[in-house]
């Protein structure tokens, strides 16, 4: 077999030294050779396009091994139990899937014998049929020289043009078409100033290579490729470069897999790795290390295209996307800010803080706590009513509608930018280039990870196959959810007991400090927990969504998405939903509380209101999870890994390392693996609830996460350009199902903000007070009607104060609506409690139907395609058209003379004038010629078919 | 010019005899010459594609001709004031539009002279250059015989294959690809199974000709073109003709707008009227008049591949669409029937009803109208109280989650369907094959009609141009809707003015007829009026559109039915809005009830709820709407319209006619002219209205519109068969503003049916009393808690009945909740008010929400794509694959041997085995050959570099 490979790859050599003089042109254009001499093959002439690892475990870890470096492993389990396995694993609670190793081991020992011997023979026997087949799709291959027994080997591999072209024929890569439109008028010295003015924002990135009417190109949306044609060929060699690499690898990885899984005997562990070859000399590299992972860059854009052509259009997006979001809430923050300061200003003239203050009102309230607290003055709570007021202003429900409308824009617009860079990056017409999920012999592959592929012979899962594994996610949930409230009611027993204890203390110290010292170590709490409980569902989403046995990648991606989303919004949010809408509800009423484990009471919000607990609960989470999460876990941890990976490899290595200067390969593979985009997306997306559901109560979110995403680009640029492996470009035309996820959290954050303005906040009351009870038809004694009465004398025995030193006392007031004691059915609701409830309620309809119109209206407003590029898609295609008829004209002509001159026999020459309609199509019509009916049968098919766009001198 | 004109002629018909044998077949394959010797060239052999009309106006009678034929002019206003005219046209209230004779009027006095003959030269000179702008483009054109001065003359078109080819490329008109997917197994079984049971349903099409093949691919939904080449060339060709005829033709018209437009000196009016010929004798036509347009077929299948191929794209979309909104109206019929049932089944046990006709309860009520009428009992009103269970209870409030989630299934089912059609119909890649909006020039187009363009030649139309445009069309939209308010309210009126001054009536025997005499005539009042107003605002919304100078023709379609639906929606639905939540909430109490114009009272419901006068409302106008529309207006009018036109017809050419045998042409432009699919739309869109919004009092509303669409799909089939002039094919790959209109009023019904359910029924207060108040728990004294008392001694003056023969009376009970006379606030509302009033907006937030929330899960569950076609998709895109790959092996053997052997000079002719990689390229790959790059650049071009799908022998 090693024959034939060779013979078909002298033919590939062979062919590849008459290519045309573009592609040498390639070749030659990205980096001096001399310089470079690592990244090309030995010849010195073929490029290294992909680097593929094999890592010899030594017997004796691979166990240890398997576990730790799994990251990068080709999976194939043929012994077709697989999901049973794996569902008895997750019921132990071991959760383990069934690795690599695993099914090694067992194979081995079922076979007996010496089952390590056994596994390396099979293991060279697939990393040879594995390179053949590599070979078999036209790929060069390069080994090192050395064989060495154990450890990291490395397999280089030049893709030659043809194979690119091949591939790219296949994923339908675009070529740049050559149309040049010139803006003149008004417009276009409107948006030179417009351009003049940006100037500093924008990266320097034109000036840092000679090609720099191609990314102008892109930048400006229009597509004038006023580059020569060596120009073009570079361009779109480029561009294939990225895209087929990984399609052809990815194919090779399945046909594989699926011919092993055929024969049916086969299984061991064959760890691959992609690592793309990262050339430091490159210029795309070194642009965006200095004019875009830096924070001194925090005030520019973001060298998009760039960084679309080095990491792919999946990276791309992210970081387009997230752009978008930061430049999105700066508008946001200046609202925010903006009706902060209104609350900050109106706090003085502000009638019910004013009443809350003013010592000659004399209410004297109810006690906090049964037994040992004392009543008291409701003037006490002046500060939290005042500092209440800041957040709870009629400022806030404009607040609210505006963000609920932001929240639309920014979806809007967001498609506006993600049609236009697919139109940029030419993604139009681009459809799924993912591996068939099934092919005729019936055998379904299930992808678990990029880089990790299971392969399983089952003729075809059936629901009963399924069922199992559905059922443990479901269950599984269920439990997740239940530890997520169970963590938070822990918290509440924590604060009530605590509180209570405290209470009971007689040092008025103490006494004093009680509710501070409870509420901040209770959020303390409740944060770690939250940060605990986030990592624990990242990786309990990745153990279920691995139990469905996805049929796609596409498809695992967005199970693992959703499930990680439901896990971490629920945890982030639960404590926040419980303060909004349920602390202080079911306390009851002075003389009938509600008491958990017979003798706590359950705990009231503060004097100044629910809204206040809500702001603080809010604030402190959000803040503390972004500081501790980019600090710890996208800064600490990554760093402690690579140091303890890079001793591990002193250690396991020692005699390789320091032969020589290391290739740029091994230096590459040390970076810490590429995992994924879900991390930096589940993040934002957390933020953004944040920001949007609950900003009723908090109108500075905005601000914050607009600092903490100036600083989160930088950052994740910097682990994207420096400390992880290049990805393996990816192409993708929409950020996928986290828009879906978006537009969810939009239409979530319309009702619980009109829920928080109605029932959290105090506005709906205030209204009803103003317009239906007050006798003069102001604010004027607002606050005295908010307070029910309670006769002391009916407290149960025990829950009176007990040393009170408030004199005497008959009755006690609480914030509720209440009949008085006196009235006959006394402590029944009253009928103000119905008629501020129906307010509330109808403020909810109200509030919640016009956003949504508004909403609607918005989103229909706004076209989803941006004008600009309907005008240039309607001008490319006019151009095309007359080009088009022109040329039919000419061809028309040629041929009538053609037919009328000589008719030609059938083996004659053509005319040099008709082959030399030389065409270069670009896809954008099809093809299909009228010609084909005019001509004489032999020679139909030797007039070019093609709509010409541009003539390409060959 | 005719010189030049004729030669390019005589070079096509000389290129079109070369054509090869496919040409031939599809020229002969349709019908015999013989036969159908009318509808081909003088020669016998161009079959004629459209005809042309020309209508000569005699000079007299322009401008009543202009009125009544208006239908297919093409207008050329080139003396660029045509906003402002139309303006002030609206202004002074005529609305007619700068029309073509006016234009011509105006030109020809302005020049002096002899008008009429200046025109008529005009009018020569451009029918000349229309005539010669089609030549120029290819086509062939045969006139009239014998020049008549007046009157109608005919132009026969014949589009000869190349140019229809030229077409169908600009239109990406998809070759058939030839895969052969055989279904095994199991699912095979099954679904032969469902076809066998589905026999009976299907129209008999297959059999009725010899391309059986085909049709059954589309039908299948999996492109089993087994049928040999001969058959793929007619198929292409039939699919073309539809097409491209009218592209070529619409272009044809833009560009001699725009050449006369420029030159701006010419006006006249040329009408043109594009009625393609329809052969009777051909399947198709024949095929449709008897498997579908006949109401005995009315429980068969459509034929929609047939329709679609007759009338184009649109009108077939339009077909499927209802054929799919009929098919979903058979389970929500009957469900809608169950639930009706339900009501039936438990009258006699439902608490409520069964109180209120207990003589034994005795509930003494307030007059109904002042002074006339006497105090009345409660258990008179039985009869409603029965008939308003059968429509209000427990099962309604199922039924409107239902229907509410039956509105988002038919949207998912019809996006599917739409999909699958797209897939067979291959729609999937086309793009809006509209005229460019603005050319280079800066001119402007304003279309208006399909067959009526405007060329407006002002530079650009700026933002003040439009601005009166705009205000003139809020401003009318504006009077229209108080217009629509003030007939609702004068019906309203109407009947308190009736039913008070029939009250007063001494008559006993009018007396009690009252409440039937008035609902009746009112109900038919608001029917008529409805209908009147219909026919008035279609008009005025077409009239507006015309003023807004929409830049293209979807943007025309778009803007009119937007305003069409928004006045014909509130017409049909502000009655019915006005019962449902307003009447009877401003009535007032007794002593102090609301009066208008001073003496008459606010109605008030009847006694046993809104609900039911809802139901009679909304059943009367729903059926009404349809029985008259449908029978007068679809079919009367037209016969009518027709034998004027006939009539007319006959006095004005009765020497031309008795000539002989008249040609098909002329039958086919005494058709009525076909006048868009809006009205037809519209109708089943208002029809969705009644059935979606109000659905929650009228459980049986399904059943009504399914029995009526069973007949309207035959009706307007026999219509579009039968009495219009064939429309001209359009292509369109979906339903466009429609879909967006159902969506939102399936959005609109959530929203109001929880209004419905929560305001107008007696749901949410039953629920109230049996968990709040009732002592029991159950519903007993419900009828008595709903009451109030009201203290007759409180009547004003002449308020309280004259002639009461009720006996002693001190208090009468009526319906409200507020307090009694003997509380300390009587007469204001109740604590149970309040209480009533928050549960019944609790309800609202729970049902919007919950249905919503289960709106976004149907909809997010059922994927839009059906998993057939993805399946079906992807195994098209294997195969392909698979025989790319093992083509490209072998041409990468040949090209090698090829190198090998001997390298061949610029020169020399290429090995026939190179020559014959004849490909038909299917567009389904983009072709970028890998190949270009290994060949010396002279052979480069010659290579073919497609995928071949098929090959094909040519």
């Amino acid at each position: 077999m090693g024959r034939t490979r060779n013979s078909t790859q002298k033919g590939h050599s062979r062919v590849s030294n008459l290519r045309p003089s573009c592609c040498e042109v390639v070749e030659s254009a990205s980096s001096p050779q001399a310089s470079c001499e690592g990244l090309y093959f030995g010849d010195g002439r073929r490029k290294i396009d992909y680097v593929l690892v094999f890592n010899h475990r030594r017997h004796s870890s691979i166990r240890s091994a398997s576990a730790s470096v799994s990251r990068a492993e080709l999976s194939v389990v043929s012994n077709g139990n697989f999901p049973p396995t794996a569902r008895s694993d997750a019921a132990t609670g071991r959760g383990q899937p069934a690795s690599v190793g695993e099914v090694f081991m067992e194979l081995g020992n079922a076979r007996g014998g010496e089952p390590m011997e056994v596994a390396d023979q099979e293991m060279q026997l697939i990393r040879q049929e594995f390179e053949a087949n590599l070979l078999d799709a036209g790929l060069e291959i390069e080994r090192d020289r050395e064989v060495k027994a154990h450890g990291l080997s490395f397999t280089r591999i030049h893709a030659p043009w043809p194979v690119l072209c091949r591939e790219a024929e296949f994923l339908k890569v675009k070529v740049p078409t050559k149309t040049v439109i010139k803006e003149t008028g008004f417009g276009s010295r409107l948006s030179s100033v417009w351009r003049k003015l940006n100037q500093p924002f924008q990266p320097k990135v034109f000036h840092q290579d000679h090609g720099s009417t191609k990314f102008l190109s892109h930048y400006t949306h229009t597509h004038t490729h006023t580059h020569t044609h060596t120009h073009t060929h570079t361009h779109t060699h480029t561009h294939t470069h990225t895209h087929t690499h990984t399609h052809i690898l990815t194919t090779m990885v399945f046909s594989l897999s699926l011919s092993l899984s055929l024969s049916l005997s086969l299984s061991l562990s064959l760890s691959l790795s992609l690592s793309p070859s990262l050339p430091p000399s490159l210029p795309p590299s070194q642009v965006l290390h200095e004019e875009w992972a830096r924070y001194s860059a925090f005030f520019k854009y973001q060298p998009i295209d760039l960084v679309r052509k080095y990491f792919g259009e999946k990276v791309g997006l992210y970081f387009a996307w997230l752009g978008v979001y930061t430049q999105l809430l700066i508008p946001a923050s200046i609202v925010g800010i903006i009706v902060f300061g209104y609350g900050v200003a109106t706090v003085d003239t502000n009638v019910p803080s004013l009443e809350m203050c003013d010592d000659r009102l004399n209410f004297t309230m109810c006690p906090l706590c049964d037994g040992a607290c004392d009543y008291w003055h409701l003037s006490n709570a002046c500060g939290t009513a005042r500092a209440s007021h800041l957040f709870d202003n009629p400022a806030t429900v404009f607040f609210a509608i505006f963000m609920s409308l932001w929240a639309v824009l920014f979806l809007e617009h967001w498609k506006r930018r993600q049609i236009s860079l697919s139109f940029s990056w030419d993604l139009t017409g681009i459809e799924d280039d993912e591996v068939n999920t099934q092919n005729t012999s019936g055998v379904e592959v299930g992808v678990a990870n990029r880089s990790k592929i299971f392969v399983v012979t089952i003729e075809k899962l059936t629901w009963k196959d399924r069922l199992p594994g559905y059922l443990v996610n479901i269950s599984s949930i269920l439990f997740m959810f239940g530890l997520t409230c169970s963590a938070v009611f822990s918290v509440i027993i924590y604060r009530i007991t605590i509180s209570a204890l405290m209470a009971m203390n007689p040092d008025p110290e103490i006494k004093s400090n009680v509710r501070v010292t409870v509420t901040a170590t209770a959020v303390i709490i409740n944060l770690v927990v939250i940060l605990i409980l986030d990592e624990i569902y990242g990786y309990v989403a990745l153990r279920l969504t691995e139990l469905e046995i996805p049929k796609t990648e596409t498809d695992y991606e967005e199970r693992l998405i959703l499930k990680a989303f439901l896990l971490k919004f629920m945890n982030a949010y639960a404590p926040i939903f419980y303060v909004a809408f349920f602390k202080g509800r079911f306390a009851g009423r002075p003389g009938s509380y509600t008491y958990v484990f017979n003798n706590y009471r359950m705990e009231e919000c503060a004097p100044g209101g629910c809204l206040i607990e809500l702001c603080i609960q809010l604030s402190i989470i959000m803040l503390g999870k972004q500081l501790i999460q980019n600090n710890i876990f996208e800064i600490g941890i990554p760093k402690l890994k690579k140091l303890f990976r890079s001793l591990r490899d002193k250690k396991s290595t020692p005699k390789e390392r320091d032969e020589e200067k290391p290739h740029q390969w091994n230096l590459d593979y040390a970076l810490a693996p590429f995992e994924g985009l879900t991390p930096e997306y589940m993040e934002m997306i957390i933020q953004f609830g944040f920001v949007s559901l609950f900003v009723a109560s908090f109108p500075l979110a905005p601000l914050f996460a607009l600092l903490n995403n100036v600083i989160e680009i930088r950052l994740d640029a910097k682990k994207f350009v420096t400390e992880l492996r290049r990805p393996v470009a990816v192409r993708a035309k929409d950020i996928g199902i986290w828009y879906n996820i978006l537009s969810g959290m939009g239409k979530l954050s319309v009702i619980i903000n009109a829920f928080v303005i109605s029932f959290t906040s105090d506005f709906v009351p205030r209204l009803v007070y103003q317009y239906m009870f007050s006798p003069t038809g102001t604010m004027d004694g607002f606050i005295n009607h908010t307070l029910s009465y309670f006769n002391v004398s009916e407290f149960k025995p025990g829950k009176a104060p007990l040393n009170s030193q408030a004199g005497d006392i008959t009755f006690c007031r609480y914030k509720d609506y209440r009949e008085p004691p006196w009235s006959s059915d006394s402590y029944q609701f009253s009928k103000q409690y119905w008629c501020v409830l129906s307010a509330r309620l109808a403020f909810v309809i109200l509030f919640q139907n016009l956003v949504m119109f508004l909403s609607l209206m918005v989103a229909w407003v706004i076209p989803d395609v941006p004008k600009t590029i309907v005008e240039q898609l309607k001008r490319e295609k006019k151009l095309l058209v007359n080009l088009f008829l022109q040329e039919e004209k000419e061809k028309f002509q040629l041929i009538q003379s053609f037919f009328v001159k000589d008719e030609p026999g059938p083996s004659t020459s053509l005319p040099v004038s008709f082959v030399s309609w030389c065409v270069w199509h670009s896809g954008v019509v099809n093809k299909w010629s009228p010609w084909d009916e005019l001509l004489p049968t032999e020679w139909m098919c030797v007039v070019p078919t093609h709509t010409t766009v541009h003539l390409i001198k060959c």
